[in-house]
C-alpha cells in the first residue's frame, strides 16, 4: 500500500504525451489507465452508431432503445471485468462499489450513457467510464480507502424519453409521483421501460435515497459550452448547476386575412410573440452576471403566409445560479408581457411550467477538485454549468461536485461533439485525485 | 321590351324589406330575385357542411372535392333551369351566355365557390348565384341586351389546392407553363383534378383566351374587410385589386444548448427572425396609404425549448396597389434584414418568390357600378381590395371592374363570414345595373 499522495505524484502506470504548453510540461504521467479509457469510448461509440458510419458520425442512443441496452450490457461486462459486481436498482441504474471500511457512506461518482437522437460520443459516456477507470486505478495501485468507491451509470439523463431530464437520478432524489410509470412514450410505459433495463417498476420506491446515502458525488463531464476550450484551461470547478424556469406562453390574436385588415386593426399574435422573444433576450442581456434567457420554441396558427396569426404558443427559459435572479427575471417577464399585450391587442398568459432548483457545488468537493489539479499540474478555474446533470438531483442527498473538461467549439447535442483524448484523461485523473483526495480527509 | 332606365326605376317583381335608415327608404324594389338567391345560397351551403351543422357552420368546399363536385352540379342544374346552356371550358370553369348580338364581345360577370377549408357562405358564392340572378332578372324583364351577357364559375380561386390562388381564371388570362399539369396536390396530379371537374387538361390550352376576348367583366364579392361594415355604407366599388410580393426568408444562425451558450455568444435565428417580424410591421405602417405586411407563416429549427433556435424560416407578404410601393418596401426590408443579420451574427437570404401585379379597376366600369347603385339609392363609397380575385387575372383581358358589399366585422375565411340577406340582394341589383349601364353605353 502506498499513500495517497504518493500516488498522485508517483502517477500511474500508462503514458500521456501532453502537447508542448507550459502548464503541461510540468504534468506528471496519469495514473488512470488512458489508453483504455479511449479503447473503451470509441468500443461504447458503436452502439448506436448510425449504419455504415464511423465514430465522426456519433450516437443515437436513446435511454431504453436497443443501442442503450447494447451498451448496458457493454457496460456490464467491463465492471465484472474489473472483478467488482454491478447491481441493478430498480429504476435501472447501474452501481458497482469498492473496498471502504463497511461502517462508511461510500463516495459516488459517475454519470450516463444514454444519448439525445444524433449526439456525440463525449456527453456522459466520458464520466461513467472514467468512474470505472478510477475503481480500476485504485485497485491497481493497491489503494485502501476509507470510504468505498462506488461507481454509478445513471439510466436515463437526457431528455428525450418521456421528455423527463435527470430521470432515473431523480427517482433516486425521491421526486417519484403516483402514476409516474404510467407515463406513455413511443408506444411504451415508463414502466415497461424500465422492465426492458432490469428495472423494477412495482418496487420503484425502493430506488429512492435517503439523505445521506453516500459520503459526496463527483461527476466529471464535459462543458458543452465553449469556456474551456477558449481559455486553453483543461479543468473546470464546476461553482453549480444553474436553475431553471421555464415558462409556457401562449398568446391569443385574432387571426384573419392579410390583405383585407389594415395594418391598425390587426391583433397579430406573432407580432407579439415577436417583440416578447426580444424581450427576454433584453431583460437576459440587461443586467450583470451569468444568466441566460432562450425562446427555443415557437409556433403560430394558422401559419399560412396570407393569414394574420391568431395565435402563439412559444416556450421560455431562463438560468442562472440563483434562485432570486430567475424570479427576478420572471416578475420582468411579466411586466413586460403585460405592455406587449396593451399594445398589440392580443392576450398573452404565462404559465411557469417547470422549475429545476439551482443545485450549488459543495465548497469541500471543488476545494478538493483544485487541488487534485493543482497536483497533477493542470490549471483550472471555476465556472457554473448551464446544462443540466444527475449532479443536481444527488446535490440534494450529499455533498456534490461536478468537473468539466473542455468541449470543442462549445459544441455538444451533436456527431461534432468533441473533447481531445488527452483531455479526457486529464479530467479522469482529476477525478481519481479528488476522490481521493476526499477520501484523505475524511469529511468534505 | 322596355328600356333599361325605365327598368332601373320601375325595379323588379320580388320584395326585399330595407331597414329604415335614411338611404334604404328611398331605394325602390330590387330588380333580381332576393328570395330565390337567398333560397340557392342556403342549398349551395349544404354542399361541403360539416356533418351535422348548420348554415352557421359554414363549408369546406376545396375545389376538386367531392364537395365541389356535387356543389357544380347544383350550380349546372339551375343554369338549366333558367333555360340557357352552360358550357365548361378545358380549365374547368363553367360559363352560361344570354341574348345580345351575335357580332357582339359578350360582358362576363361571376365568381367561383370553392372555398378554403372551414371557410365560410358567401365568398364567391354570392358573385356566382347573383350572375345566375341578373340573367334572370333580364330574362324576366325581356330586356335586349347589345351585349351577349355570360355568366362564369371560375373553377378554382382560393389557393388550398395545389397551393395557387386564381388557379382557373389564372389560365384563361394566358399564365400558363408546360408541367403545371403534373403538379402533385393529396397525391393527385392537377391534369386528374381537372379531368373530375371535367375539364381537358389534355387540351388545356383551348382555356386561354385573348385580349378583348369579353368586352368588360365585374364581379360581385363580399368585402372580407371591415370598411364597409364599420361605416354603415352598403356599396363598395372597388378601385382595384392590390399587388402582392410575397418574400422567403432564410436565416441560418447556429443551434446551441441553451445553458451554455452566453448571451454574447448566440447566433439565435428566431432574435433575427423577431426582429425582422416586427421590421415588417414598421416599414407596413411608417408611411401613408393603405399598404399592408404580414409575416404569416414562421417555422423554427430544432424547435426546443432547451435549445438555441439554428434556423428559422418564415413568409412576408406586402400588399398595395402601387406596384412602385411594393418595391420601396422591399428595398427596405432588405436593408432592415442586412442590418439585423449583422447585429445578430445570423444570415438572412430574403428570395421574391411570387408577384401579383396590383390590377387597377376600369374608371368606366366603376362610375357604371356608381350609376347603378346610385339609381337604386344605394350609398356607395371606392375602396381597395387588398384580397386576390379572379377579377384581378381578367382584367389583362379587358375591362374590370368590381362590387363589394360588408362582410359583417371584417371576418372571411371563416364560418362566421355573414352579409346580410339584404345586403346580398343590394349587391346583386347593383351587379344588374351596372351590367345593363354598361352594355346600355356600348363602351365603357
Amino acid at each position: 500500500m502506498i499513500s495517497r499522495r504518493s500516488f498522485l505524484s508517483l502517477a500511474g502506470a500508462s503514458a500521456l504525451a501532453f502537447p508542448a504548453t507550459a502548464w503541461a510540461r510540468q504534468a506528471p504521467r496519469s495514473a488512470v489507465n488512458a489508453a483504455r479509457l479511449r479503447n473503451r469510448l470509441e468500443r461504447l461509440s458503436t452502439h448506436g452508431r448510425p449504419p455504415g458510419g464511423t465514430f465522426a458520425d456519433g450516437v443515437t442512443r436513446v435511454a431504453y432503445s436497443v443501442a442503450d441496452l447494447t451498451a448496458r450490457a457493454f457496460m456490464i461486462d467491463e465492471i465484472k471485468s474489473a472483478d467488482i459486481v454491478p447491481r441493478i436498482d430498480a429504476a435501472g441504474n447501474i452501481f458497482a462499489r469498492y473496498g471502504g471500511q463497511p461502517d462508511q457512506p461510500a463516495i459516488l461518482f459517475g454519470s450516463h450513457i444514454d444519448s439525445v437522437p444524433g449526439g456525440g460520443n463525449f456527453d456522459g459516456d466520458l464520466g461513467t467510464f472514467a468512474a470505472l477507470e478510477v475503481i480500476q486505478a485504485v485497485q491497481a495501485a493497491k489503494i485502501q480507502t476509507r470510504h468505498p468507491l462506488e461507481m454509478v451509470l445513471w439510466a436515463h439523463e437526457e431528455s428525450t424519453a418521456f421528455g423527463i431530464g435527470t430521470a432515473a437520478s431523480r427517482i433516486v432524489a425521491g421526486d417519484l409521483k403516483a402514476g409516474d410509470m404510467d407515463r406513455v412514450w413511443n408506444g411504451m410505459t415508463r414502466g415497461n421501460a424500465i422492465r426492458r433495463i432490469a428495472g423494477n417498476p412495482d418496487q420503484i420506491e425502493t430506488a429512492v435515497r435517503g439523505k445521506g446515502a453516500w459520503h459526496s458525488y463527483l461527476e466529471l463531464h464535459i462543458e458543452q459550452g465553449g469556456t474551456l476550450d477558449r481559455a486553453g484551461t483543461p479543468i473546470g470547478i464546476v461553482e453549480g448547476i444553474v436553475g431553471i424556469h421555464r415558462y409556457d406562453v401562449v398568446i391569443e390574436g385574432m387571426a384573419n386575412h392579410a390583405g383585407t385588415t389594415p395594418m391598425g386593426e390587426r391583433q397579430d399574435a406573432l407580432v407579439a410573440a415577436s417583440a416578447l422573444t426580444l424581450a427576454v433576450r433584453d431583460l437576459a442581456r440587461a443586467r450583470q452576471g451569468q444568466q441566460v434567457g432562450t425562446v427555443g420554441r415557437l409556433s403560430v396558427e394558422p401559419n399560412s403566409p396570407n393569414v394574420i396569426p391568431g395565435r402563439a404558443m412559444l416556450s421560455v427559459e431562463f438560468r442562472d445560479l440563483s434562485e432570486a435572479v430567475l424570479r427576478e427575471l420572471g416578475e420582468a417577464l411579466r411586466a413586460r408581457a403585460a405592455a406587449i399585450a396593451g399594445e398589440t391587442r392580443t392576450a398573452i398568459t404565462l404559465e411557469l411550467a417547470t422549475t429545476n432548483p439551482p443545485a450549488p457545488a459543495h465548497s469541500g468537493v471543488q476545494e478538493a477538485i483544485g487541488q487534485a489539479a493543482q497536483a497533477i499540474g493542470l490549471p483550472s478555474r471555476k465556472l457554473p454549468s448551464g446544462a443540466g446533470h444527475d449532479a443536481q438531483m444527488i446535490a440534494a442527498l450529499c455533498p456534490m461536485g461536478m468537473i468539466f473538461v473542455p468541449s470543442v467549439g462549445g459544441i455538444s447535442h451533436s456527431p461534432r461533439e468533441l473533447t481531445s483524448w488527452d483531455d479526457c484523461a486529464r479530467g479522469a485523473n482529476t477525478l481519481l485525485g479528488a476522490v481521493l483526495a476526499i477520501d484523505g480527509r475524511g469529511s468534505v
